[in-house]
Protein backbone atom coordinates (compact mmCIF):
# COMPACT_ATOMS: atom_id res chain seq x y z
CA UNK A 1 0.00 0.00 0.00
CA UNK A 2 0.98 3.13 -0.78
CA UNK A 3 1.87 5.86 2.02
CA UNK A 4 -0.77 8.71 2.16
CA UNK A 5 0.20 11.55 0.71
CA UNK A 6 -1.08 15.01 2.54
CA UNK A 7 0.79 17.48 -0.23
CA UNK A 8 0.53 16.77 -4.27
CA UNK A 9 3.50 18.92 -5.86
CA UNK A 10 2.47 21.38 -8.53
CA UNK A 11 3.38 19.56 -11.72
CA UNK A 12 1.55 16.45 -10.49
CA UNK A 13 -1.87 18.58 -9.26
CA UNK A 14 -1.51 19.80 -12.90
CA UNK A 15 -1.66 16.43 -14.91
CA UNK A 16 -3.79 15.09 -12.57
CA UNK A 17 -6.48 17.92 -13.30
CA UNK A 18 -5.42 17.68 -16.94
CA UNK A 19 -6.34 13.60 -17.50
CA UNK A 20 -9.55 14.76 -16.19
CA UNK A 21 -10.05 17.67 -18.38
CA UNK A 22 -10.72 20.07 -15.05
CA UNK A 23 -8.25 22.96 -13.69
CA UNK A 24 -6.85 22.49 -10.58
CA UNK A 25 -9.47 24.47 -8.63
CA UNK A 26 -12.62 21.68 -10.43
CA UNK A 27 -10.31 19.02 -9.22
CA UNK A 28 -10.23 19.75 -5.69
CA UNK A 29 -13.61 18.21 -4.53
CA UNK A 30 -12.74 15.05 -5.78
CA UNK A 31 -9.99 14.83 -3.66
CA UNK A 32 -12.06 15.39 -0.59
CA UNK A 33 -13.06 12.09 0.13
CA UNK A 34 -9.56 9.98 -0.12
CA UNK A 35 -8.67 13.07 2.59
CA UNK A 36 -11.62 12.13 5.03
CA UNK A 37 -10.17 8.65 4.90
CA UNK A 38 -7.30 9.58 6.53
CA UNK A 39 -9.03 11.15 9.24
CA UNK A 40 -8.21 9.81 12.97
CA UNK A 41 -11.81 10.43 14.67
CA UNK A 42 -11.80 7.64 18.09
CA UNK A 43 -14.53 9.85 19.64
CA UNK A 44 -16.73 11.10 17.03
CA UNK A 45 -15.97 8.84 14.05
CA UNK A 46 -17.21 12.00 11.96
CA UNK A 47 -14.94 11.38 9.46
CA UNK A 48 -13.87 15.53 7.88
CA UNK A 49 -11.27 15.81 4.98
CA UNK A 50 -10.18 19.29 3.93
CA UNK A 51 -8.17 19.96 0.45
CA UNK A 52 -6.44 23.42 -0.28
CA UNK A 53 -4.99 25.03 -3.26
CA UNK A 54 -2.07 26.85 -2.57
CA UNK A 55 -0.68 30.08 -4.19
CA UNK A 56 2.60 27.64 -5.14
CA UNK A 57 0.19 25.26 -7.60
CA UNK A 58 0.94 22.48 -4.21
CA UNK A 59 -2.32 20.75 -2.97
CA UNK A 60 -2.50 20.30 0.66
CA UNK A 61 -4.29 17.36 2.84
CA UNK A 62 -6.08 18.36 6.27
CA UNK A 63 -7.94 16.00 8.29
CA UNK A 64 -9.31 15.61 11.91
CA UNK A 65 -7.80 14.36 14.79
CA UNK A 66 -9.08 13.72 18.22
CA UNK A 67 -7.83 12.44 21.42
CA UNK A 68 -9.33 9.64 23.91
CA UNK A 69 -8.87 10.49 27.53
CA UNK A 70 -8.66 13.95 26.94
CA UNK A 71 -11.19 17.07 26.71
CA UNK A 72 -12.38 17.73 23.57
CA UNK A 73 -10.39 20.64 22.98
CA UNK A 74 -7.26 18.68 21.90
CA UNK A 75 -8.29 17.98 19.30
CA UNK A 76 -7.68 19.21 15.65
CA UNK A 77 -10.24 20.29 13.38
CA UNK A 78 -9.24 19.29 9.30
CA UNK A 79 -8.81 23.10 8.24
CA UNK A 80 -6.67 23.80 11.35
CA UNK A 81 -4.58 20.36 10.45
CA UNK A 82 -4.39 22.09 6.74
CA UNK A 83 -2.86 25.53 7.74
CA UNK A 84 -0.50 23.52 9.67
CA UNK A 85 0.18 21.53 6.72
CA UNK A 86 0.83 24.60 4.75
CA UNK A 87 2.82 26.32 6.97
CA UNK A 88 5.25 23.55 7.60
CA UNK A 89 5.58 23.48 3.69
CA UNK A 90 6.03 27.22 3.92
CA UNK A 91 3.70 27.90 1.44
CA UNK A 92 2.78 31.38 1.51
CA UNK A 93 -0.98 31.89 0.68
CA UNK A 94 -4.22 29.60 0.70
CA UNK A 95 -6.34 30.39 -2.23
CA UNK A 96 -9.08 27.70 -1.80
CA UNK A 97 -10.69 25.06 0.43
CA UNK A 98 -13.12 22.05 -0.50
CA UNK A 99 -14.15 20.83 2.72
CA UNK A 100 -16.40 17.68 3.44
CA UNK A 101 -18.76 19.26 5.67
CA UNK A 102 -19.44 23.04 7.17
CA UNK A 103 -15.95 24.83 8.82
CA UNK A 104 -17.30 25.11 12.30
CA UNK A 105 -17.01 28.73 13.60
CA UNK A 106 -13.41 27.58 15.48
CA UNK A 107 -12.58 26.61 12.32
CA UNK A 108 -13.62 29.98 10.47
CA UNK A 109 -12.25 31.84 12.99
CA UNK A 110 -8.62 30.29 13.09
CA UNK A 111 -8.37 31.26 9.38
CA UNK A 112 -8.52 34.51 10.00
CA UNK A 113 -4.74 34.15 11.55
CA UNK A 114 -4.05 34.11 7.28
CA UNK A 115 -3.97 37.57 5.44
CA UNK A 116 -6.72 38.41 3.61
CA UNK A 117 -8.26 35.31 5.04
CA UNK A 118 -11.77 36.87 3.99
CA UNK A 119 -11.24 35.86 0.49
CA UNK A 120 -10.12 32.55 0.82
CA UNK A 121 -12.48 30.35 -1.34
CA UNK A 122 -14.56 27.62 0.09
CA UNK A 123 -16.52 25.15 -1.08
CA UNK A 124 -18.62 22.96 1.20
CA UNK A 125 -19.29 19.39 -0.74
CA UNK A 126 -21.79 17.78 1.45
CA UNK A 127 -23.85 21.25 0.75
CA UNK A 128 -27.02 20.48 -0.84
CA UNK A 129 -28.88 22.61 -3.37
CA UNK A 130 -31.08 25.05 -1.31
CA UNK A 131 -28.26 25.38 1.60
CA UNK A 132 -27.07 28.81 0.09
CA UNK A 133 -29.64 31.74 0.25
CA UNK A 134 -27.36 32.90 -2.83
CA UNK A 135 -27.88 29.84 -4.54
CA UNK A 136 -23.72 29.29 -4.62
CA UNK A 137 -24.22 25.58 -3.75
CA UNK A 138 -21.16 23.14 -5.33
CA UNK A 139 -19.49 26.71 -5.84
CA UNK A 140 -16.46 28.38 -4.09
CA UNK A 141 -17.77 31.49 -2.14
CA UNK A 142 -15.19 33.78 -0.14
CA UNK A 143 -14.57 33.12 3.56
CA UNK A 144 -16.66 36.63 4.20
CA UNK A 145 -19.88 34.55 3.69
CA UNK A 146 -19.05 32.25 6.34
CA UNK A 147 -17.94 34.86 8.94
CA UNK A 148 -19.06 38.28 8.44
CA UNK A 149 -18.03 41.13 10.65
CA UNK A 150 -15.14 39.43 11.68
CA UNK A 151 -12.76 39.05 14.78
CA UNK A 152 -9.62 38.84 13.75
CA UNK A 153 -5.42 40.26 13.46
CA UNK A 154 -6.58 43.57 12.28
CA UNK A 155 -8.80 44.17 16.25
CA UNK A 156 -5.54 43.21 17.57
CA UNK A 157 -2.26 43.98 15.49
CA UNK A 158 -0.67 46.34 13.07
CA UNK A 159 -0.97 45.85 9.62
CA UNK A 160 3.12 45.00 9.48
CA UNK A 161 2.56 42.03 12.23
CA UNK A 162 3.83 38.72 10.39
CA UNK A 163 0.73 36.52 9.84
CA UNK A 164 0.38 32.71 9.79
CA UNK A 165 1.98 31.84 6.13
CA UNK A 166 4.08 34.67 6.39
CA UNK A 167 8.08 34.52 7.40
CA UNK A 168 8.50 34.61 11.71
CA UNK A 169 11.94 34.58 13.12
CA UNK A 170 11.18 35.40 16.78
CA UNK A 171 15.03 35.52 17.20
CA UNK A 172 14.77 33.24 20.74
CA UNK A 173 17.93 32.10 21.90
CA UNK A 174 18.36 29.48 24.85
CA UNK A 175 18.72 31.31 28.47
CA UNK A 176 21.17 28.73 29.05
CA UNK A 177 22.72 27.38 26.21
CA UNK A 178 25.49 25.56 27.75
CA UNK A 179 23.29 23.86 30.43
CA UNK A 180 20.86 23.14 27.56
CA UNK A 181 23.72 21.06 25.87
CA UNK A 182 25.50 19.96 28.57
CA UNK A 183 23.39 16.92 29.44
CA UNK A 184 24.91 13.95 27.33
CA UNK A 185 21.48 12.14 27.05
CA UNK A 186 21.38 9.86 23.74
CA UNK A 187 17.50 10.42 23.59
CA UNK A 188 17.79 14.85 23.78
CA UNK A 189 20.39 15.17 20.90
CA UNK A 190 21.77 18.73 20.28
CA UNK A 191 19.74 17.78 16.89
CA UNK A 192 16.43 17.38 18.38
CA UNK A 193 16.98 20.41 21.32
CA UNK A 194 17.96 22.96 17.63
CA UNK A 195 15.33 21.40 16.37
CA UNK A 196 12.50 22.82 18.98
CA UNK A 197 14.22 25.81 19.37
CA UNK A 198 13.94 26.50 15.47
CA UNK A 199 10.26 25.51 15.79
CA UNK A 200 9.71 27.95 18.96
CA UNK A 201 11.50 30.60 16.17
CA UNK A 202 8.48 30.13 13.81
CA UNK A 203 6.20 30.37 16.55
CA UNK A 204 3.23 32.80 15.33
CA UNK A 205 2.28 34.33 18.86
CA UNK A 206 1.62 37.80 18.21
CA UNK A 207 -1.09 38.25 20.99
CA UNK A 208 0.63 36.53 24.24
CA UNK A 209 4.31 37.06 22.95
CA UNK A 210 4.43 34.07 24.31
CA UNK A 211 5.91 31.77 21.35
CA UNK A 212 7.22 27.94 21.46
CA UNK A 213 8.07 24.79 19.65
CA UNK A 214 8.14 21.63 19.75
CA UNK A 215 10.53 18.77 18.49
CA UNK A 216 9.47 15.43 18.65
CA UNK A 217 11.48 12.10 18.14
CA UNK A 218 10.55 8.69 16.32
CA UNK A 219 11.85 5.18 17.26
CA UNK A 220 13.92 5.37 13.96
CA UNK A 221 15.17 8.49 15.25
CA UNK A 222 13.23 11.20 12.67
CA UNK A 223 12.54 14.61 14.09
CA UNK A 224 9.64 16.69 13.38
CA UNK A 225 8.95 20.12 14.29
CA UNK A 226 5.79 22.36 15.29
CA UNK A 227 5.45 25.68 16.49
CA UNK A 228 2.70 27.12 18.22
CA UNK A 229 0.12 29.54 16.38
CA UNK A 230 -2.20 31.71 18.26
CA UNK A 231 -5.35 32.92 17.63
CA UNK A 232 -6.79 36.36 18.31
CA UNK A 233 -9.53 35.05 19.74
CA UNK A 234 -6.96 33.13 21.94
CA UNK A 235 -8.96 29.22 22.23
CA UNK A 236 -8.76 28.13 18.58
CA UNK A 237 -4.89 29.11 18.87
CA UNK A 238 -3.10 25.54 17.98
CA UNK A 239 -0.40 24.14 20.16
CA UNK A 240 3.22 23.50 19.33
CA UNK A 241 2.62 19.19 20.14
CA UNK A 242 -0.75 19.11 18.24
CA UNK A 243 1.05 20.94 15.37
CA UNK A 244 3.99 18.80 15.39
CA UNK A 245 1.78 15.68 15.36
CA UNK A 246 0.57 17.26 12.16
CA UNK A 247 3.78 17.04 10.76
CA UNK A 248 3.96 13.79 11.84
CA UNK A 249 1.40 12.63 10.23
CA UNK A 250 2.17 14.69 7.02
CA UNK A 251 5.57 12.88 6.97
CA UNK A 252 4.16 9.45 7.12
CA UNK A 253 3.97 8.75 10.76
CA UNK A 254 1.51 6.18 11.59
CA UNK A 255 1.52 5.14 15.21
CA UNK A 256 1.57 7.88 17.95
CA UNK A 257 3.46 5.34 20.14
CA UNK A 258 6.49 5.45 18.25
CA UNK A 259 7.01 8.61 19.40
CA UNK A 260 9.71 8.29 22.30
CA UNK A 261 10.78 11.72 22.86
CA UNK A 262 9.74 15.23 22.50
CA UNK A 263 11.43 18.85 23.53
CA UNK A 264 9.40 21.45 24.30
CA UNK A 265 11.36 25.35 23.89
CA UNK A 266 9.36 28.26 26.02
CA UNK A 267 10.07 31.09 27.88
CA UNK A 268 10.56 30.22 31.32
CA UNK A 269 8.20 33.76 32.79
CA UNK A 270 5.29 33.79 30.57
CA UNK A 271 1.89 34.29 30.37
CA UNK A 272 1.16 32.01 28.45
CA UNK A 273 3.12 28.21 29.23
CA UNK A 274 2.46 25.26 27.42
CA UNK A 275 4.71 22.66 29.29
CA UNK A 276 1.70 20.96 31.08
CA UNK A 277 -0.25 20.45 28.78
CA UNK A 278 1.99 19.53 26.19
CA UNK A 279 3.24 16.68 28.68
CA UNK A 280 -0.31 15.87 29.35
CA UNK A 281 -1.32 15.52 25.68
CA UNK A 282 2.41 13.27 25.28
CA UNK A 283 2.23 10.93 28.00
CA UNK A 284 -1.25 10.13 26.63
CA UNK A 285 -0.83 9.51 23.21
CA UNK A 286 2.43 7.57 24.13
CA UNK A 287 2.94 6.92 27.28
CA UNK A 288 6.96 6.27 27.44
CA UNK A 289 7.46 8.98 25.75
CA UNK A 290 10.48 11.31 27.66
CA UNK A 291 9.34 14.78 27.68
CA UNK A 292 12.22 17.80 28.39
CA UNK A 293 11.69 21.45 28.62
CA UNK A 294 14.05 23.94 27.94
CA UNK A 295 13.69 27.83 28.02
CA UNK A 296 14.62 30.72 25.72
CA UNK A 297 15.14 34.14 26.04
CA UNK B 1 -18.90 49.01 47.17
CA UNK B 2 -21.86 47.40 45.88
CA UNK B 3 -20.91 43.63 45.00
CA UNK B 4 -21.04 43.15 41.35
CA UNK B 5 -23.90 41.71 39.69
CA UNK B 6 -24.22 39.48 36.64
CA UNK B 7 -28.24 39.04 36.94
CA UNK B 8 -30.81 41.38 37.02
CA UNK B 9 -34.48 40.62 37.83
CA UNK B 10 -36.87 41.15 35.44
CA UNK B 11 -39.05 43.47 37.94
CA UNK B 12 -35.67 45.54 38.28
CA UNK B 13 -35.17 45.45 34.55
CA UNK B 14 -38.79 46.95 33.64
CA UNK B 15 -38.63 49.66 36.10
CA UNK B 16 -34.70 50.50 34.76
CA UNK B 17 -35.95 50.84 31.33
CA UNK B 18 -39.08 52.81 32.30
CA UNK B 19 -37.02 55.27 34.02
CA UNK B 20 -35.07 55.78 30.77
CA UNK B 21 -37.85 55.46 28.81
CA UNK B 22 -36.65 52.27 27.18
CA UNK B 23 -38.19 49.20 26.72
CA UNK B 24 -35.73 46.47 27.96
CA UNK B 25 -33.88 45.25 24.79
CA UNK B 26 -33.24 48.90 24.09
CA UNK B 27 -32.01 49.34 27.85
CA UNK B 28 -29.24 45.88 27.07
CA UNK B 29 -26.57 48.13 25.05
CA UNK B 30 -26.12 50.77 27.88
CA UNK B 31 -25.19 48.10 30.06
CA UNK B 32 -22.09 46.52 28.73
CA UNK B 33 -19.64 49.11 29.77
CA UNK B 34 -20.46 47.72 33.07
CA UNK B 35 -20.00 44.65 32.06
CA UNK B 36 -16.93 45.10 30.45
CA UNK B 37 -15.67 46.51 33.68
CA UNK B 38 -16.14 42.95 35.42
CA UNK B 39 -13.51 41.46 32.61
CA UNK B 40 -10.85 39.59 34.79
CA UNK B 41 -8.37 39.70 31.76
CA UNK B 42 -4.62 39.81 32.90
CA UNK B 43 -3.17 38.33 29.63
CA UNK B 44 -4.70 40.48 26.94
CA UNK B 45 -6.45 43.42 29.05
CA UNK B 46 -8.94 42.87 26.48
CA UNK B 47 -12.33 43.67 28.72
CA UNK B 48 -15.18 42.04 26.63
CA UNK B 49 -18.77 42.70 28.02
CA UNK B 50 -21.62 40.97 27.08
CA UNK B 51 -25.59 41.18 28.13
CA UNK B 52 -28.52 38.84 27.40
CA UNK B 53 -31.81 39.22 27.93
CA UNK B 54 -33.57 35.59 28.40
CA UNK B 55 -37.46 34.93 28.24
CA UNK B 56 -38.00 35.28 31.83
CA UNK B 57 -37.64 38.73 31.52
CA UNK B 58 -33.97 38.48 33.26
CA UNK B 59 -30.87 40.51 32.17
CA UNK B 60 -27.83 38.25 32.35
CA UNK B 61 -24.30 39.55 32.34
CA UNK B 62 -21.34 37.75 30.68
CA UNK B 63 -17.48 38.70 30.70
CA UNK B 64 -14.37 37.24 29.50
CA UNK B 65 -11.85 35.09 31.83
CA UNK B 66 -7.99 34.34 31.43
CA UNK B 67 -5.78 32.51 32.97
CA UNK B 68 -2.30 33.15 33.37
CA UNK B 69 0.37 30.42 33.16
CA UNK B 70 -1.56 27.96 30.85
CA UNK B 71 -2.63 27.73 27.46
CA UNK B 72 -4.99 30.01 25.69
CA UNK B 73 -7.92 27.43 25.49
CA UNK B 74 -8.59 27.75 28.73
CA UNK B 75 -10.13 31.28 28.29
CA UNK B 76 -13.61 31.72 28.88
CA UNK B 77 -15.11 34.54 26.33
CA UNK B 78 -18.33 36.98 27.45
CA UNK B 79 -20.40 34.75 25.27
CA UNK B 80 -19.67 31.65 26.66
CA UNK B 81 -19.93 32.76 30.33
CA UNK B 82 -23.37 34.84 29.61
CA UNK B 83 -24.16 30.95 28.26
CA UNK B 84 -23.06 29.22 31.13
CA UNK B 85 -24.64 31.81 33.60
CA UNK B 86 -28.04 31.57 32.11
CA UNK B 87 -27.80 27.31 32.25
CA UNK B 88 -27.04 28.04 36.20
CA UNK B 89 -30.28 30.28 36.60
CA UNK B 90 -31.96 27.85 34.53
CA UNK B 91 -33.41 30.26 32.16
CA UNK B 92 -35.24 28.44 29.23
CA UNK B 93 -34.60 30.54 26.31
CA UNK B 94 -32.04 33.82 25.20
CA UNK B 95 -33.69 35.82 22.91
CA UNK B 96 -31.15 38.84 22.81
CA UNK B 97 -27.49 40.05 23.51
CA UNK B 98 -25.62 43.00 23.32
CA UNK B 99 -22.02 42.60 23.09
CA UNK B 100 -18.85 44.91 23.16
CA UNK B 101 -16.80 43.03 20.75
CA UNK B 102 -18.25 41.75 17.20
CA UNK B 103 -18.49 37.55 18.64
CA UNK B 104 -15.31 35.28 17.57
CA UNK B 105 -16.21 32.09 15.37
CA UNK B 106 -15.62 30.10 18.54
CA UNK B 107 -18.56 32.25 20.24
CA UNK B 108 -20.55 32.22 17.24
CA UNK B 109 -20.10 28.33 17.70
CA UNK B 110 -20.87 27.93 21.03
CA UNK B 111 -24.30 29.75 20.92
CA UNK B 112 -25.63 26.94 18.65
CA UNK B 113 -25.46 24.19 21.05
CA UNK B 114 -29.06 26.52 22.42
CA UNK B 115 -32.13 25.33 20.28
CA UNK B 116 -33.03 28.26 17.65
CA UNK B 117 -29.61 29.80 17.93
CA UNK B 118 -30.30 30.94 14.73
CA UNK B 119 -32.49 33.60 16.31
CA UNK B 120 -30.70 34.82 18.78
CA UNK B 121 -30.57 38.74 18.35
CA UNK B 122 -27.02 39.96 18.87
CA UNK B 123 -25.80 43.90 18.80
CA UNK B 124 -22.33 44.65 18.40
CA UNK B 125 -22.01 48.19 20.54
CA UNK B 126 -18.21 48.53 18.95
CA UNK B 127 -19.38 48.34 15.64
CA UNK B 128 -19.28 51.47 13.18
CA UNK B 129 -21.45 52.93 10.86
CA UNK B 130 -20.83 50.94 7.46
CA UNK B 131 -19.46 47.76 9.20
CA UNK B 132 -22.39 46.43 8.07
CA UNK B 133 -23.34 45.75 4.73
CA UNK B 134 -27.26 45.77 5.16
CA UNK B 135 -26.65 49.28 7.10
CA UNK B 136 -27.52 47.39 10.37
CA UNK B 137 -25.48 48.99 12.68
CA UNK B 138 -26.29 49.75 16.22
CA UNK B 139 -29.23 47.47 15.64
CA UNK B 140 -29.92 43.40 16.51
CA UNK B 141 -29.30 41.15 14.18
CA UNK B 142 -30.10 37.54 14.08
CA UNK B 143 -27.38 35.14 14.54
CA UNK B 144 -27.78 33.05 11.55
CA UNK B 145 -25.95 36.34 9.50
CA UNK B 146 -22.94 35.92 11.76
CA UNK B 147 -22.57 31.99 10.81
CA UNK B 148 -25.03 31.26 8.21
CA UNK B 149 -24.14 27.85 6.62
CA UNK B 150 -23.83 26.47 10.17
CA UNK B 151 -22.19 23.84 11.42
CA UNK B 152 -24.56 22.55 14.68
CA UNK B 153 -26.95 19.90 16.51
CA UNK B 154 -28.51 19.12 13.77
CA UNK B 155 -25.79 17.55 11.91
CA UNK B 156 -24.95 15.17 14.63
CA UNK B 157 -28.10 15.01 16.94
CA UNK B 158 -31.51 13.72 16.66
CA UNK B 159 -34.26 16.79 17.12
CA UNK B 160 -35.52 15.16 20.94
CA UNK B 161 -32.40 15.44 22.57
CA UNK B 162 -31.98 18.37 24.83
CA UNK B 163 -29.80 21.18 24.45
CA UNK B 164 -28.02 23.88 26.60
CA UNK B 165 -30.47 25.68 28.59
CA UNK B 166 -33.10 22.72 28.83
CA UNK B 167 -33.34 20.55 30.89
CA UNK B 168 -30.94 17.83 31.64
CA UNK B 169 -30.67 14.53 33.91
CA UNK B 170 -28.29 12.32 33.10
CA UNK B 171 -29.22 9.69 35.73
CA UNK B 172 -25.77 8.87 37.07
CA UNK B 173 -25.07 7.54 40.03
CA UNK B 174 -21.75 6.92 42.01
CA UNK B 175 -20.11 3.61 40.61
CA UNK B 176 -18.98 2.97 44.52
CA UNK B 177 -21.33 4.99 47.21
CA UNK B 178 -20.44 3.28 50.07
CA UNK B 179 -16.52 3.94 49.64
CA UNK B 180 -17.71 7.65 48.14
CA UNK B 181 -18.83 8.80 51.39
CA UNK B 182 -16.77 6.79 53.48
CA UNK B 183 -14.39 9.59 53.70
CA UNK B 184 -14.28 11.49 56.71
CA UNK B 185 -12.46 14.62 55.51
CA UNK B 186 -13.79 17.64 56.74
CA UNK B 187 -12.85 19.69 53.77
CA UNK B 188 -14.64 17.02 51.36
CA UNK B 189 -18.41 16.98 53.10
CA UNK B 190 -20.99 14.52 52.24
CA UNK B 191 -22.41 18.06 50.27
CA UNK B 192 -19.57 19.19 48.27
CA UNK B 193 -19.62 15.28 46.72
CA UNK B 194 -23.50 15.53 46.12
CA UNK B 195 -22.81 18.67 45.03
CA UNK B 196 -20.48 17.82 42.12
CA UNK B 197 -22.69 14.46 41.19
CA UNK B 198 -25.85 17.07 40.80
CA UNK B 199 -23.37 19.23 38.45
CA UNK B 200 -22.73 15.99 36.24
CA UNK B 201 -26.53 15.32 36.04
CA UNK B 202 -26.81 18.69 34.66
CA UNK B 203 -24.10 18.30 32.39
CA UNK B 204 -24.67 18.29 28.18
CA UNK B 205 -22.58 16.13 26.67
CA UNK B 206 -24.71 14.37 23.62
CA UNK B 207 -21.25 14.08 21.43
CA UNK B 208 -19.20 12.00 23.71
CA UNK B 209 -21.42 10.86 26.44
CA UNK B 210 -19.51 11.68 28.99
CA UNK B 211 -21.34 13.94 31.17
CA UNK B 212 -18.89 15.63 34.18
CA UNK B 213 -19.38 17.70 37.19
CA UNK B 214 -17.53 19.86 39.36
CA UNK B 215 -18.14 21.34 43.03
CA UNK B 216 -15.68 24.07 44.14
CA UNK B 217 -15.55 24.81 47.71
CA UNK B 218 -14.55 28.29 49.07
CA UNK B 219 -12.90 29.49 52.65
CA UNK B 220 -16.36 30.20 53.77
CA UNK B 221 -17.86 26.98 53.38
CA UNK B 222 -19.71 27.69 50.00
CA UNK B 223 -20.30 25.34 47.38
CA UNK B 224 -20.46 26.58 43.47
CA UNK B 225 -21.57 24.19 41.08
CA UNK B 226 -20.50 24.05 37.48
CA UNK B 227 -21.06 21.60 34.62
CA UNK B 228 -19.72 20.39 31.60
CA UNK B 229 -21.33 21.78 28.21
CA UNK B 230 -20.39 20.50 24.96
CA UNK B 231 -20.07 21.54 21.84
CA UNK B 232 -21.21 20.15 18.39
CA UNK B 233 -17.98 20.89 17.35
CA UNK B 234 -15.70 20.20 19.77
CA UNK B 235 -13.15 22.48 20.49
CA UNK B 236 -15.46 24.97 21.60
CA UNK B 237 -17.02 22.95 24.97
CA UNK B 238 -17.04 24.32 27.84
CA UNK B 239 -15.05 22.37 30.63
CA UNK B 240 -16.95 21.77 34.43
CA UNK B 241 -14.10 24.22 36.50
CA UNK B 242 -14.79 26.76 33.98
CA UNK B 243 -18.40 26.44 34.35
CA UNK B 244 -17.88 26.36 38.11
CA UNK B 245 -15.86 28.96 38.28
CA UNK B 246 -18.11 31.27 36.06
CA UNK B 247 -20.75 30.17 38.76
CA UNK B 248 -18.42 31.39 41.65
CA UNK B 249 -18.23 34.70 39.98
CA UNK B 250 -21.59 35.31 39.37
CA UNK B 251 -21.97 34.19 43.17
CA UNK B 252 -19.52 37.07 44.23
CA UNK B 253 -16.67 34.97 44.43
CA UNK B 254 -13.61 37.73 44.17
CA UNK B 255 -9.95 36.12 44.42
CA UNK B 256 -9.60 32.45 43.14
CA UNK B 257 -7.36 31.77 46.46
CA UNK B 258 -10.40 31.80 48.87
CA UNK B 259 -11.09 28.07 46.78
CA UNK B 260 -9.90 25.49 49.17
CA UNK B 261 -11.20 22.22 47.41
CA UNK B 262 -13.07 20.80 44.30
CA UNK B 263 -15.20 17.66 43.50
CA UNK B 264 -14.93 16.68 39.92
CA UNK B 265 -17.70 13.90 39.02
CA UNK B 266 -17.35 11.65 35.74
CA UNK B 267 -16.75 8.32 34.38
CA UNK B 268 -14.37 6.25 34.95
CA UNK B 269 -13.86 4.55 31.59
CA UNK B 270 -14.05 7.42 28.92
CA UNK B 271 -13.31 8.92 25.77
CA UNK B 272 -13.43 12.30 27.45
CA UNK B 273 -11.94 13.10 30.87
CA UNK B 274 -11.57 15.80 32.56
CA UNK B 275 -9.38 14.74 34.95
CA UNK B 276 -6.06 16.07 34.26
CA UNK B 277 -7.17 19.10 33.09
CA UNK B 278 -9.10 20.23 35.57
CA UNK B 279 -6.50 19.85 38.14
CA UNK B 280 -4.22 21.76 36.41
CA UNK B 281 -6.31 24.77 35.96
CA UNK B 282 -7.37 24.31 39.53
CA UNK B 283 -3.60 24.02 41.06
CA UNK B 284 -2.90 27.08 38.39
CA UNK B 285 -5.45 29.57 40.10
CA UNK B 286 -5.38 28.47 43.50
CA UNK B 287 -2.00 26.45 44.00
CA UNK B 288 -3.17 24.80 47.63
CA UNK B 289 -6.39 23.48 46.22
CA UNK B 290 -7.43 20.24 47.12
CA UNK B 291 -8.87 17.92 44.51
CA UNK B 292 -10.70 14.77 44.54
CA UNK B 293 -12.16 12.80 42.03
CA UNK B 294 -15.28 10.47 42.25
CA UNK B 295 -16.45 8.30 39.25
CA UNK B 296 -19.62 7.61 38.40
CA UNK B 297 -21.76 5.61 36.10
ZN1 LIG C 1 -13.82 23.16 12.78
ZN1 LIG D 1 -15.41 34.58 21.51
Amino acid sequence: MDRPRFVIEASEAESMAKKSGLTVVQLLPSLVKSAQGLARVPISKFHVGAIGYGSSGRIFFGVNLEFPGLPLHYSVHAEQFLVTNLSIQSEPRLDYVAVSAAPCGHCRQFFQEIRGAQDIKILITSAEPGDNNDGSCGQFSPLLQLLPHRFGPGDLLGEDVPLVLEQHNNGLSFSNKSETFSNKSPTFSNDLIKAALEAANKSHAPYSLCPSGVAILDSEGKIYKGWYMESAAYNPSMGPVRAALVNYIVSGGVGYDKIVAAVLVEKEVALVKQEQTARLLLQTISPKVEFRVFHCK
